[in-house]
């Protein structure tokens, strides 16, 4: 399989995150966000909302969406299964995820910088913008993991929910959050980066970082 | 159960919608949004991200983020499915779903809205945003039905898919974006909007509508 991708992309990040945990090695296609790659007419051919990242399988389909390439994943690879066990389990962590994915990095990526930017926004607004959109969001995404007591966001093997996590506190890092008043989201980032599939899907270390 | 809703919450409309495609009756509790209701201390203690909607069951889980508790509803009372029956199915239906949910309405709702008009815009600018991200956002939601043949978005039968479609382009003839090139969504929303289980959900016959 092909992931099509960008080191530093959040959503990117977590199907790296998905793969590494699954045991699945792609080959791994790198287009350049700040400079466009993502809107070259032979990636719109593939994935009409010219977001990242895509996958592409071995028979020609052509998967988008992060938290649905997951899903699919899951569902095709059950070892190591990325939700929980209960139904109720399943729902908490999709919304934790839903949380991050589309209430917080929706609202903060590059698209919407780049929008406000052309309104006539400055960069430091831009940053305040997403730096905002950040810290309210995972006061909340703190507060989902209130009655939790596991080692990561949801029980003891990482979810979904961490694979969401990870990447946006890396993010939230970039634009200056701070993160001390979210304890339980401190804890279940440490017990990930501890693990291979985790460190290994960083953007410093893929290939493309600059 | 209680569903927690608003008549004019996108994200309260889905949930409305898969209830009723169920055929499960539950009592709806509304919370004005633009009267703050959902800010409201008992309303954050139930829900700490403070969206709606949020769906109470009868063993007291609070579940939230409409996706997330449309997947549950799913699991749990399997007949009238609504998702497709093959794993690249439900891949490409929950991309279209997500395309909708974080892609477009997150990036226009209330919340980022009154985000704009706190740094100094005008309702005339916020106005413009919401219907240029609903714009932007259907046009690839329309390209991501090109190889669709179905009565639905994807296949014969209502999915998340259409969930999604029908409240955003409710959404987007409020903020009067032009539909007229995206012929595959307003055959699918047609055919949604024949149905009872989708007529039934909409805003204008939620007891709550003003």
């Amino acid at each position: 399989m092909l992931l099509h991708g960008y080191y530093r992309s959040s959503a990117a990040y977590r199907v790296r995150i998905a793969l590494n945990l699954k045991g699945i090695s792609v080959k791994h296609v790198a287009h350049h966000l700040r400079k466009g790659e993502h809107r070259a007419p032979s990636y719109l051919k593939l994935n009409p909302q010219g977001l990242l990242p895509a996958l592409e399988t071995d028979d020609g389909h052509v998967l988008t969406q992060s938290l649905a390439i997951i899903e699919w994943l899951d569902e095709i690879y059950p070892e190591t299964p990325l939700l929980p066990r209960t139904a109720y389990g399943r729902a908490e962590c999709r919304a934790f995820s839903l949380a991050i994915a589309a209430e917080i990095h929706a609202v903060q990526n590059l698209k919407v910088l780049n929008r406000l930017k052309a309104m006539g926004h400055s960069e430091a607004d831009a940053q305040a913008w997403a730096h905002d959109v950040i810290a309210e969001g995972l006061v909340a995404c703190e507060a989902l993991l209130a009655n939790q007591a596991g080692t990561f966001c949801f029980g003891d093997r990482p979810t979904l929910a961490d694979i969401c996590l990870v990447p946006q506190l890396y993010n939230a890092r970039r634009f200056k959050v701070d993160l001390t008043s979210m304890p339980k989201l401190l804890a279940s980032e440490a017990a990930c980066l501890a693990m291979p599939a985790f460190a290994d899907a960083a953007p410093e270390r893929q290939a493309d970082a600059e």
